[in-house]
């Protein structure tokens, strides 16, 4: 596998899609609507951010994250991202180079930290990877996200200074 | 002074601007921009939220909040608030009548926690306020929020359980 990492193009929208629909469907690691539609989360993730990348083995696409300020005024010299990698592509190590790309792109742009607002808590794989990668867990909010099958669970505030 | 609260009207635009615009300016509380402008403001405060109240003395506009959920899908559940109160009508009780309604409000909804994302650390009167209302700090974010003359300090997040 030779993974390369380029900013995300419209003619990536299938393969966007193709990653991120089991995710929200399965409701259980983004706090958005489970029925978002194709054309809503396509500008989530590509049109509102500042940057949106993704990995590419061999002409396929793996994996994608975006990178956008987690506030505005005050609050913009924080970075929030978000990372998604294909079913198929699990444990092929594409979420720590989104990662660790996604850490450069922040410095690049001038943030100065990046938070995650609502990592759920039982999403414990990529809690240990991001963990790895420098963020600490600086803020626990009891019960707020509702899983589909284990019902309201701690929701984790993850953060670091760059 | 006999404290009404009842639900914005569009003919509020004018004494909400006149309250919100110093807070916006000053930039110290607020992780909005401090040169947004008045419809945008409105929109924000008036439009996007759930609910949005405001307390009434004699016909006078002295305070407001607003309700709406803080994320969506998993993250809906839990409630978010902004309050402001008028300049000249300070140390009069009205943000607590505003945050005592609020909680009652966010119950009626069906919210089951109540979450401030960004609380600026240096503004104590707002926390001592929420603290006395159930709220507890869950999450220190360190030098989340750029403070005009302080530079950067850190931002709070605080959380009560409904």
């Amino acid at each position: 596998m030779t993974l390369t990492l380029r900013p995300v193009r419209p003619e990536d929208r299938d393969a966007f899609w193709h990653m991120f629909k089991p995710i929200l469907r399965a409701g259980t690691t983004y706090a958005l609507p489970r029925d978002m539609q194709p054309a809503r989360a396509w500008a989530y993730w590509s049109e509102a951010p500042l940057e949106t990348w993704v990995a590419e083995d061999q002409g396929s696409v793996l994996g994608s994250y975006y990178l956008k300020a987690n506030a505005l005024g005050g609050g913009a010299h924080v970075g929030n991202c978000g990372y998604i990698v294909a079913d198929h592509a699990q444990g092929r190590g594409i979420a720590s180079a989104l990662c660790a790309h996604s850490l450069e792109r922040a410095r690049a742009q001038g943030f100065k930290a990046l938070q995650f607002n609502c990592v759920v808590s039982t999403n414990t794989r990529a809690i240990a990877l991001w963990e790895r990668f420098g963020f600490q867990t600086v803020g626990r909010l009891p019960g707020a996200f509702s899983h589909p099958e284990m019902g309201e669970v701690d929701a984790l505030v993850m953060y670091q200074r760059l």
